[in-house]
């Protein structure tokens, strides 16, 4: 993979951390101190502060044969800003642990972290901490993610009421048939053997979104600049129909969304034909997708009809309506949380 | 280990989530909103915000032959504590991540948080958040702490000056002491078999100290009723001699310890003996003390002289006398920063 290969034994753990933190400058003004200390020092003032965390596990997050350590490095962070845009809020600073196996030289990490840089850099984060250590096998990725928040302004998953239009960025299942493609390739590439060229061309947009996505900071500035506050809202991380859901459990609400507003992408629908896959599942329960998913009151029709990064899918009903996508043949089929169980999968 | 094995697919990642964090209750005036969304919100208003970060990995940091796992949550949670404390802040919130291995049931991760709940109820602390995986081998504990510093009164590594005293709590290398046991008496009983009886009477004070260590929070609190701020301040996780250097490589100074200064247990020393080890070798390397190394002005010598908690062990110098330890017969040995290095380790 490198072209030097360093054992990571000859910097030692601190000599690691300080290699690779050298070139990650704190940049906000909420980041008073970062790396070097026992804790990073922080300051949001009158800002509320936003926490979430992701553990990226080799082997059950990530395939090390199809991604490239650059993009992990980058997603591992995306997805951690993307839960703070979820929020209404802006991510700051993250913190990066990482478990290193022994097949992994300092060249590796040097890959990662630059994916982590460049996300950085991207959304105007600064690394202010982590931790490194041996791992008996594989790569371990955990990332904490702090962020601000307005008071008033912050967005929950429970806020969502009866008429509330359902709305949803960009578009759904583009990750999960990126993932299948990739996985078809590897499978293909293993019979054909040396030589063989993967089948990738004009399905770019699919890789993409599997291998490098971006977190929706452009929706959130949108709704700012058009003056709308959702009342609810979540990323689509395991997929619309199990987040919807969420938000209905959570706001104590039913919903409809209908089947031919479902925002899918042309790449996509090619992609789920060829695999002979119900295409509405794939974007329904695909997974990864990185979108926002939100609910704004009825009142704001007008604006978010005309927003540019998100489209209205449906809208909140009472809870004896229960959860439903209403079909372009005008059945009704029920909602299921088919969110992805780590610990069924395998 | 436990009575009831219930396998975790049963209950899926959300579920599992849900069943253990409905039993943690919020009490900080700083956690607005916990686990359940996104991220958590917190609000430090006038203050500033901590954050440090610890990633614990089954076969590099701990050894479930010989660590119960009500044991190792207190110990993931307490050294995260640690690490506030040593920044002269008050830990207020844990995220908790969690790779789970199919070996483990959900009475388990009961156990496991059992063991972080009571760390939280005794300081004090929230837990807000985190992420559940399935991972292929071992368990993966990730902690992020928050927690609150005041301006001004936050304590860095790199504010010791010359002619400061240099001070630590509690006593060293009984951790380390402690592990050398446990390891010793599981070999021992591979070897004897059924019916062996380990020999830790009369050493429950090391196995205490490896195995459900404690943050000083009370010597935090009487620097303050005293009235004293320390110049610099760390925990002893990597062993004295390597923190004391971290210490004076920030600061840009040199310093100077005393033998016969250094505070040691007499069960670590008993133990020393019996392993035929240079006891204060081991006081000084041994690591995981989780005690607080910190400096002290000069004029401030009556007031930690008297302190209950924390002993003075040395004074800091100018940087160009190097760090060294002044033996009993008057030598001087130059400290070694020998702090464990996990990837050279294995």
């Amino acid at each position: 993979m490198a072209e030097k290969e360093t054992e990571i034994s000859t910097l030692g753990e601190f000599g690691l951390i300080d290699h690779i933190t050298e070139s990650f400058k704190l940049n906000n003004e909420s980041s008073i101190v970062g790396v070097g200390d026992d804790a990073a020092v922080l300051d949001y003032r009158n800002k509320k502060t936003l926490v979430t965390t992701d553990l990226l596990l080799e082997g059950i997050h990530f395939d090390l044969r199809y991604v490239a350590l650059k993009h992990l490095g980058y997603k591992a962070a995306v997805v951690n800003f993307s839960d703070i845009y979820a929020m209404n809020g802006r991510p700051k600073q993250i913190t990066v642990s990482l478990g290193i196996s022994k097949r992994f030289t300092i060249e590796h990490i040097e890959q990662l972290y630059e994916g982590i840089k460049l996300a950085c850099e991207h959304y105007g984060v600064d690394l202010v901490g982590g931790d490194t250590s041996a791992s008996v096998t594989g790569l371990i990725i955990s990332i904490t993610c702090i962020g601000e928040g307005e008071e008033g302004n912050i967005v929950y998953r429970n806020g969502a009421k009866d008429t509330d239009l359902i709305c949803v960025s960009g578009d759904l299942g583009a990750a999960y048939m990126g993932l299948q493609l990739l996985e078809r390739e590897l499978n293909v590439s293993h019979e054909v053997g040396e030589g063989f060229e993967p089948a990738f061309q004009g399905r770019e947009y699919l890789l993409e979104r599997q291998l490098k996505p971006e977190a929706r900071r452009d929706v959130i500035e949108e709704l700012a600049s058009i003056g709308v506050k959702p009342t609810a809202m979540m990323d689509v991380s395991d997929g619309l129909s199990s987040e919807l859901m969420h938000i209905c459990k959570q706001s104590g609400t039913g919903c409809r969304i209908y089947e031919d507003r479902i925002p899918i992408d042309y790449q996509t629908a090619i992609m789920a034909e060829e695999f002979n896959m119900n295409l509405v599942t794939a974007a329904l329960n695909g997974g990864e997708d990185y979108e926002l998913l939100f609910t704004v009151p009825l009142v704001d029709h007008e604006k978010v009809a005309a927003m540019k990064s998100a489209k209205i899918i449906g809208r909140i009903t009472k809870p004896e309506l229960g959860c439903y996508m209403v079909t372009r043949d005008d059945n009704e089929i029920a909602l299921q949380a088919q969110g992805w169980n780590a610990f069924a999968a395998k």
